[in-house]
């Protein structure tokens, strides 16, 4: 259904599921019909196809329980935004599963604003949903709009192809480690990388842009490595990495080398967008950081064979022995 | 994501998100692209509107935390079919999000085996997901395809309009007593109830028959009494219900008429559709009950005003006082 209530109402106006809907129903806007029928209803655009992404998010594994609600919705739909991104779509709708405790006016108010805040920012819009009493997860579907033939599809990187990744790579995994004792960080610098893991900003307009000048895209959500990974196998191909080319933050640049290497070739969650693009395209892009206001940086090059080789700026292989994430196989 | 992975792999061909890849990709069939790239791509097709609609279960709210994982899978895409069902749309495409405390074949293999055999019987394509570890959720987002003037929206109900509800009422609600204990049933009959319960049927083929004939429609998923109330609030109408003539399985006419007319009216989860329909329609929907082999039944009419009146067979008033389910009010 795409209602927010699940169930009958006989009782009185405050009810919780009068809460839910107070915050998170609104009129349709693009959608033919929204909140509040079986399905909602939403008119295809001509020349374009649907990219459509899901992603689940549970309490003490994707978020800290006590994290600030306004942010756990930014971040929920940050994350399916970003897989749109990855794709080179542009947003126009999602929907929201969400199962809670308990409904609270003081703890649903901010998670709405903080989701809704970023879905006008992306003229996305919230067009249904469906709300019951469970373990705190959120259940994301987006759907966005992308010529067919400029998808930045993970099977289309070519060998020789530049390899780029937008912004900075590792802060949140700097942030997760405070949270985890791994490592401490001075209060000003533990803000900044906190916020790069609560409130990601999924890069959208940098995924448009790239239409028609990127190969093959993919956000890194679960840290370079693997992410790279994933678009060498759908392209059958193998890269090298300049692992001191790695664009990092101030407060990154400042920590230990192994650490450094372990937050950017392993941490997750920075959502931004890693992509390869023949060498042709290298003003085009290079150009379009002005704009965007975001580091775009060339990383490496794929080519023929398989795995990833790890070199420095000189060209001297560099160790590693990190290992990506895997959600069954943690157990953090 | 589109990806029954959320994370790298680096371990072996068997580990567990291997065996949830292994069960859940196929290849895309309808869709441009489907499971293992950040986005799935579906295309449009002309002349029709995306209907969308979202469904989330939880163990132990929405099913018992061991039934059988392949009438799970079936019912877990049966509830989100029925949606589109009720919309009048035609099956597409579904995603499928699954939080599971852990990954193991012999649960798994069925689980997919359940929902993959309804979504081939319906021609409607798992075009990607996203798995993480969690308390045992799913949600799943299903689309389909509706001409925009054909949908069956709540709010198109017209005073004067039959009141119809497809198959037999309560029935689900029938087992969920017996496993509540609140009553007991001879065993072929709790059985036959229970895969009511377990295994519902969308009823997609009536829905999509019911273009041009019906004028609102929704699924029975909280029980009559409550859905009713919501077509009626969206269409500003009242209406007047026969209880004599509210469709029941022999099973439930064996029952205590206390008993029945608490199932027939709040009971949910049977996914019938109820809809209205003039007058001018009724030879015609009488004859699609033949050929979809469902009862198609008479239940009332729809009238000016608010609320729903109940009365017997020979018009007199029908005293009831049961109440809906709300997800947060109610503590099953």
């Amino acid at each position: 259904m795409t209602e927010f209530h699940h169930a009958a109402q006989t009782d009185a106006p405050l009810s919780e599921f009068g809460l839910i809907r107070r915050y998170f129903t609104r009129p349709a806007r693009d959608a033919v019909l929204g909140v509040g029928d079986d399905c909602a209803l939403l008119s295809p655009r001509v020349g374009q196809v649907l990219a459509i992404s899901t992603d689940m998010l549970v309490s003490g594994r994707h978020f800290f329980a006590d994290v600030a609600p306004a942010h756990l919705g930014h971040k929920a739909l940050a994350v399916n935004l970003s897989d749109l991104a990855a794709m080179g779509a542009e947003p126009r709708a999602f929907t929201l599963a969400l199962a809670l405790p308990e409904a609270r006016a003081e703890w649903l108010a901010p998670l709405a604003q903080g989701m809704l805040a970023l879905a006008d920012a992306h003229g996305c819009e919230l067009i249904g949903g469906d709300t019951t009493k469970g373990p705190l997860t959120l259940s994301i579907t987006v759907m966005g709009d992308v010529p067919a033939a400029q998808a930045l599809r993970r099977d289309a990187a070519q060998a020789g192809d530049d390899l780029w990744v937008s912004g900075t790579l590792g802060d949140a995994r700097l942030a997760l480690g405070v949270f985890w004792q791994e490592w401490s960080l001075a209060p000003e610098a533990f803000a900044a990388m906190r916020a790069r893991m609560e409130t990601p900003t999924p890069r959208v307009a940098l995924g448009m842009a790239l239409r028609g000048l990127a190969h093959a895209a993919l956000d890194v959500s679960d840290g370079l490595l693997g992410d790279l990974g994933h678009i060498l196998a759908a392209s059958g191909l193998g890269a090298t990495l300049d692992v001191d080319a790695l664009p990092r933050s101030a407060v990154m640049a400042e920590q230990p080398p192994e650490r450094q290497l372990q937050c950017l070739l392993t941490g997750g969650d920075d959502y931004e967008l890693c992509f390869t693009a023949p060498r042709t395209a290298r003003a085009a892009i290079a150009a379009l950081s002005g704009p965007l206001g975001l580091p775009l940086t060339r990383i490496g090059y794929l080519e023929r064979g398989t795995g990833i080789r790890l070199q420095d700026h000189a060209g001297a292989p560099v160790a590693f022995t990190g290992h990506a994430f895997d959600h069954f196989a943690s157990e953090r």
